[in-house]
């Protein structure tokens, strides 16, 4: 009798139990547990709660003690190409055109193959890991190249075939692109870390007809549909030039939207335009870095907000960041906002990272799966120290999260239940040998590069 | 004979040889050495050379083999506030009188003391050290304690006692500060760390009659004269209402520039300011992060340096920032005027670089002695790694300096020939005790805080 007592008051033994730290969970209560616990099973998070509460309901028999850290969920990239990571720095303070023709463009046609997708993934994938971002979004060629890479590091991706009407690195034409595209999602589709998607470049690298038949394969397959969307004033004009709309209008008048499309950029809109997105649930990737280095313009966050659009942060690729650190994207918006709108009040501390997290789980139809540490949601979190010279003292820690603190903090990554890093040492991915593999196409990409200028 | 013959021909002994790595000089020549070697006698540098012809005239008996690693002037902050460190992230996000009267004066008014200063900047040399500030210029109170301090730690300042109409913590009155800045001036002139200086805090905060008598102060000591000017929109207004003038045409008309007069901020300038500026050889501390994050405003980079006014960077303090990383500064230099002039060729990376080694020394008044690696100046220089994820591959080093590092790749950092930090181990602070000291004075500036909100 005393035996069976004991055995139902036992705790449960699960995976994983992180204990100690300040937990902020971005739930709708905006709860933040000082000190916290979190319980893990499987790929799911089964309770958050104080270090007591876990403790006499659960054992592990892995416990991470987060004491004097900030635990939170993971960081969630709504807009990148990962692979460009390989291109990062290979060219900077140029126009745009020059940068794309004469280095981008050349690099890409002389360069992109699966194996280059490949490594620069797992180089991207390091990198994110390494910097707390748990789930990335993505569009580029090889996609499965992508998935492959990403699941094996062990992240969580969104990822997108590119099709465009130029000839890609792998598919000649538009139709090649949608075959691909749909190959792609029938191979991924159900995965557990891998939401396949389709990734039609923009409206002015398209026709109607093959924006139409992009929406057609989210629709069939219900996944979501991922475009560039007035990322520069050149596009503005070239889309008013063919239509005499604006980019969003445009899309708005051919019937482009699916369920689950995710607009990148998204800077030159009007109010009309905002309304538009609202109006068909678009999320918004907003990247603030990519934005000012390429001289874009600024997205119009402030109303974003205001109307209530799913919004996002992203880095766009490495080529035009020059990094994928979702820390600084954070703090980007929260200093491009203020500065922009005279007022310092602008996109604070907490709404930055509702951005990098909820916000971004929001834009790609993954809310009730991730962007927060609830019960039931997948365990996608991260363990932030915050004890170094640059973050001392501490008095507010979304404060710190925002303003004080980088991907370098991140000590421990845990996407679906599976630690990806534990004290800044990635398990999923040999750093040397992505490092020397990333090296070795520099050579070959720096050569392609300089073959093309000499000529 | 033999002896004679091979004491000629032996290598002079120096104290410190640094070599293998990339050598970025910043000197008239932007010589780049891939790979360079630096050697280092006493406080200065005797050669910057190949790997070859330093290792054939110098010997020493310790050597830093900076292979695969960046080398480069150490960077020159100049602007801050070097004991705000203790406010970082006391608050965020408000409107700037919110800030300053619910937050930072109340804790000034309670916290500010000769041991809260001092263990602020000890801090803050810390985190200085760790990031590669080898300058600081700074403006505060209890001024000797910032010196005694930074002297301890190794560093060089440009450091001002700082006088204000408003009763300070440190002196009642102007009339106080200006003795107390005297004095100071006294016990510090001719330190080989230490420039001393006058620091009159700004035209709106401080009548005539002292900012003459400041500026006689630093012609009689021939110091440099530190102020903030043109910061703020309000401030515009408030020297408009009074005078009918721009901030810059007020000082103009006072007279009361100094043949090294730093002006932090400089954001709300017009083209005859600017003219002024560069007719009196004024340098402008540029502060970019801080400038966003208080929603400041933008300082006229492209004009300034079209005018080749002497042109720096800094971080603030780091309330305001909340950093002291001139990394950061350096990569938001970039990006913002691209983002403002609508042209990603603004400031491109070796201007970023230029501002924050050179510009600031001419800033300064210093750039015979720091700024460049150049045979007979100062050593103060740095070592960057560049091996990681998010540094990988490398195609441009002056671009990855800028865009894809931070402080925390700084892994060496030499000031006047003494080694403050070997492979990220501060050989002049005691890291542990600092933090520890840091975090006890924080207790009771939350309390200071509190207890005024709470009235």
């Amino acid at each position: 009798m005393v035996f069976t007592a004991s055995l139902d008051a036992a705790p449960r033994q699960v995976d994983l139990i992180l204990t100690g730290g300040t937990v902020i969970t971005m739930d709708g209560a905006h709860r933040v547990l000082r000190p916290g616990a979190i319980a893990v099973d499987g790929s799911a998070i089964l309770a958050v709660d104080t270090p007591e509460a876990v403790a006499a309901q659960f054992t592990a028999p892995d416990t991470i003690d987060t004491t004097g850290k900030i635990v939170l969920p993971g960081l969630i990239n709504t807009h990148g190409h990962a692979p460009m990571v390989l291109y990062r720095g290979l060219a900077d303070d140029l126009a745009l055109m020059d940068w794309l023709t004469r280095y981008i463009f050349p690099a890409e046609a002389k360069t992109v193959s699966a194996e280059m997708v490949a490594a620069g993934t797992r180089l991207a994938a390091l990198e994110m890991i390494q910097s707390g971002t748990t789930t990335f979004t993505d569009m580029y060629y090889f996609e499965e190249e992508i998935a492959k890479a990403a699941k094996a590091a062990g992240l969580r991706g969104v990822l997108g075939e590119t099709i465009i009407k130029f000839p890609a690195p792998d598919a000649k034409t538009p139709a090649d692109g949608l075959a691909r595209a749909e190959s792609f999602i029938k191979t991924f589709v159900g995965d557990p870390l891998i939401t396949p998607a389709v990734a039609p470049h923009s409206a002015y690298t398209l026709d109607s007809s093959v924006l139409l038949a992009c929406r057609d394969l989210a629709l069939k397959y219900k996944v979501p549909l991922i475009t560039h969307l007035a990322e520069t004033q050149d596009e503005v004009r070239i889309i008013r030039e063919q239509s005499g709309l604006t980019p969003t209008a445009y899309l708005e008048s051919i019937g482009f939207w699916a369920p689950r499309t995710v607009a990148a950029h998204g800077v030159w809109v009007t109010d009309e335009d905002v309304a538009i997105l609202v109006k068909r649930g678009v999320g918004v990737a907003h990247n603030p870095e990519s934005n000012m280095k390429l001289a874009s313009g600024t997205a119009p966050v402030p109303k974003y907000l205001a109307a209530k659009v799913a919004l996002g942060l992203g880095t766009d690729g490495a080529a035009s960041n020059n990094d994928l650190d979702m820390f600084e994207a954070m703090r980007q918006a929260a200093f491009l906002h203020k500065l922009e709108s005279h007022d310092p009040r602008m996109v604070p501390a907490p709404v930055a990272l509702e951005m990098a997290t909820m916000g971004g789980a929001r834009v790609l139809g993954l809310e009730r799966e991730i962007g927060s540490l609830e019960t039931g949601k997948r365990a996608d979190l991260i363990v932030v120290g915050v004890n170094r010279a640059r973050q001392t003292p501490l008095y507010d820690p979304i404060s710190h999260l925002v303003y004080a603190s980088r991907g370098d903090d991140v000590e421990t990554t845990v996407v679906n239940g599976q630690v990806l890093m534990r004290d800044r040492k990635v398990m999923t991915l040999d750093e040397a040998s992505v490092l020397a593999e990333a090296n070795r196409l520099a050579v070959l990409i720096s050569q392609a590069v300089e073959t093309k200028a000499a000529r």
